[in-house]
């Protein structure tokens, strides 16, 4: 058992007059009588010291000591392989049947949390939230400026930490009550998030993470006892915000390397993360690279004015015949609302349409331009398109689900301007992805896999976003969907002290690229804003339509 | 310099692209190049990790940085006489003239505390204050009492902790105002008492320290941040309260120890402290033993009616001609309000008397037995003392100094039952240095030094206690008196890692005796309830009246 949170099995001698020391010496001193612990740091908190004392006593100075994990006294594997030591938060009379932790994805727009049972790895339960931060700002840089913004008062940042608090507590209450369980029973946290919003959890001023040279106050903080936060877990539960590299390369992205074992692989691999921002890592066992670029929203449907987050009633399909140029959709039913399962949909449960994902905007634009329908700059050519296409309040656009196919009685379209978006979004992914390469000096046919997280990965059809030159031209089985890749890390992370050696470890190793200050990368930029691709040759798969 | 808090020099490249690492990891890794940090634990509490991190940038990323020693893993001396680690509490642009800190011994009735800087080792003030826990109880056993008491409405404890962080409060106050500095400049404080008052102190439940087999909550409590303690110190000082053995031997001991380097002598010798209680070393380099009994009220003035600790207006000698019978004084003096000068004291300047205390009791009861004004049982002889013999509300009574030489009017008096009590306590003094001599299979005459702590050692006659039969017949150059020990231990605590590493060495190795059980101490008790003792070959330099 490598869990960050330990049950050890304790009997110490009683008290007697020949045997005098303090309940808690008496405690340290067994603790220290079991293999591996004779001269490990042992360290208790004054918040615990009077409460553990008193437990151990009142369980006969017999039972279950609880031991949380301390991190190594410098970031990296541990010299021997064995833990740097271990602060005594707990004891219990009996081992209880499970050992709860939770697991954190903290996202700019919504947080996903995994409820774990330490003691079996089971997964308890799942679920989602916005992040109640969204009211102060919808994306990273709003509420970096709300936080400076309100420092006159002294409460821009408190606010935005009391919300994300609020959802965490949220969280771990609905999974601990859908459990059995109360919050205050969940042992551990770990949380994967991006570094702005690592840093808002924990109170830290973000001022400096969006202005160059891009300064994150901490890269790698210690563990935090979760009642500091105000968390409404155990009070000693050990709150983890894995370590980032960068002010653009958070934990969430060191997360996702673990998860897809990026850090062990023999042969050069890929892994993209598009969330608010588009993170992309390449490397093996012996290096690692990593660059960011904002290349986000439009694939995840953010931008789209009727674009959403993969759900029920959201367009994710789109086809077109080439030959009659009818238009055909498929809408992510009710019994879909695990995104994971979401190939198993069928049209006959689908809903009504209510707006379209990124997926779905990048099927249809590929079809679109596979039709002919669209030029290879993204431009609507209204010859070919007949009466979808409309003249809407933004110039031209197409309607993709007619009002009476659409929820709200109002028709699903996609502006002219959505798409000019998407192509910048398509662009730009491309422009990361060939720097990257460049970079390192490796061609894409170097990568034996290239890993694709997030809604993003799970949603998209990697031939559709190779059509429109967003990804290399590969061949298809070199993609692979890996979820919510963070969560898996953030999981993983609890569960085992070598993938939490791993993670120190890749953060010490990974070389970060800063696309923003990076000329070839808008030299690529601009080659990019083409169907597929300025140079076709790139893309020799891709038919000229 | 192996102070308990250090100031390291910083010198940190500033961010660039080409180095984004965070603010903190900037500071953490500048400090690994300083020789000896390489591989240290370097650990930042949560609560200074934004303040730490700003205080860094603002100063330009150089400047001194401040380090609280953590201690070693497992108590005693670190392995390679290194430390195991640092807390890194703050960051300041330029090293500060003086780096304050605050020793204290913390004792029952009085809070002695003197403040230092440790940079020079200077003393900058000395104070002394009331243990305001006072008024919930005037010994350890009653305030023990109220804390259980109060258990109920929850605060009995909660009162009593309040009371003496007040006080400590009041002293920092105090000493930092008179040095032209603020509490929050006061970067450490070293705390040793006795373990009731260390529990109290810490809020810990001092429930079964007076019950059988009375064990503490914890012997060797971690240091804690002031700010968690309410101090109203720098909010990251670390405050040590000095680890004890046993319920009835605290901190306050083991500082004493080592303040007079008992651990250290090549020959045995014994340290004496009398306080609420008589606490008892005897050992040398290679060994210690100890014990604890009580018998200390009436020595400090604590239990005759007219009785008080030493101080101005006191009757702190007594004399008697033997000839004529004729009784006189002197009084400590308002120009000895420090006790330490009290020996340069003159008659001349003594104002009027107002009480006396335990040395004056002593020297009473030692000349009244030259004298033959008492009997071998301590009983007055009417027909020897003629018109100073009155009769009072409890019985006999003689008269020290008469209501014209009394600062209130009214006479300083002490009762046969004050003598009965003076009796009781000097018994019990020789029988427990009597006792633990027996336990270590030595001689009195083995030591080559008896070290005498605390306002009792300051004030005491030895050739007096040695008439009485209070303490062993031996030349007089062998007692020493040694001042607050306690207060001198916890003050080196601050300044020498030797000092901090010898303490947990002595805890260590320290055989404590519990003479409450000890049926030896019993019969030795009894035996030495006569002037000077039932066996009178043990006293040969004491005359026969």
């Amino acid at each position: 058992m490598t869990t960050l949170v330990r049950l050890l099995p304790v009997t110490a001698s009683p008290p007697s007059l020949q045997d005098n020391t303090g309940d808690l010496d008496r405690l340290q001193r067994a603790i220290r009588t079991r293999p591996g612990f004779a001269a490990c740091r042992l360290m208790v908190s004054y918040r615990r010291l009077g409460d553990l004392a008193a437990r151990f006593r009142a369980c006969g100075f017999r039972g279950v000591a609880l031991l949380n994990e301390l991190p190594p006294p410098v970031p990296g594997p541990a010299p021997a392989g064995e833990p740097a030591g271990w602060e005594l938060v707990d004891f219990l009379a009996a081992a209880p049947l499970r050992l709860p932790a939770l697991a954190l994805d903290l996202g700019t727009t919504h947080l996903e949390a995994v409820l774990l049972d330490l003691l079996s790895g089971d997964e308890l339960g799942r679920a989602t939230r916005e992040n109640s931060q969204i009211v102060h700002g919808a994306d990273i840089l709003s509420r970096i400026h709300f936080a400076a913004g309100q420092k006159e008062a002294g409460n821009g940042l408190a606010r935005l930490q009391a919300a994300v608090i609020g959802d965490v507590n949220a969280l771990a209450s609905q999974l601990a009550g859908e459990a059995g369980l109360a919050a205050a029973e969940i042992r551990a946290l770990s949380v994967a998030g991006n570094t702005a919003m690592g840093h808002l959890f924990l109170g830290l001023d973000p001022y400096h993470l969006c202005r160059e040279p891009y300064i994150p106050v901490v890269n790698a903080p210690g563990p935090v006892a979760a009642a500091e936060l105000g968390l409404n877990l155990h009070p000693a539960a050990p709150v983890h915000v894995l370590p980032g590299v960068g002010s653009y390369f958070g934990g969430d992205l060191l997360a996702g390397i673990v998860a897809c074992d990026l850090d062990l692989a023999a042969e050069p691999a890929m892994l993209i993360d598009v969330g608010t921002n588009a993170e992309v890592v390449v490397g093996c066992r012996d290096w690692l690279v990593a660059c960011a670029g904002a290349a986000g929203p439009a694939l995840e449907g953010g931008v789209a004015k009727m674009g959403m987050r993969a759900g029920p009633g959201v367009i994710e399909r789109v086809s077109i015949d080439p030959v009659s140029g009818a238009l055909s959709f498929r809408v992510i039913g009710e019994d879909q609302i695990d995104p994971a399962s979401s190939s198993a949909a069928g049209a006959a449960a689908a809903p009504r349409a209510r707006g379209i994902c990124g997926s779905g905007i990048i099927d249809l634009m590929a079809e679109l331009f596979l039709a002919g329908m669209i030029d290879i700059r993204g431009k609507f050519r209204p010859e070919r398109m007949g009466a979808r296409l409309v003249q809407g309040p933004e110039g031209p656009a197409l309607v993709v689900a007619r009002a009476a196919e659409a929820a709200g009685g109002e028709a699903v379209v996609v502006s002219q301007v959505d798409l000019d978006a998407l192509m910048r979004s398509k662009a730009a992914m491309y422009a990361i992805l060939a720097t990257l390469m460049e970079q390192v000096g490796l061609p894409f046919t170097a990568l034996g896999r290239i890993y694709v997280a997030g809604a993003f990965g799970r949603h998209i059809n990697p031939r559709q976003a190779v059509v429109l030159g967003m990804i290399p031209d590969l061949p298809l089985a070199t993609y692979r969907p890996v979820g919510n890749s963070s969560l898996v890390g953030a999981r993983r992370y609890l569960l085992d002290r070598e993938v939490r050696e791993r993670i120190g470890a890749v953060a010490k190793k990974i070389t970060y690229i800063e696309l923003n200050v990076n000329h070839e990368f808008m030299i690529r930029f601009s080659g990019s804003r083409f169907i597929p691709h300025t140079d076709r040759s790139l893309f020799p798969s891709v038919p000229v339509p």
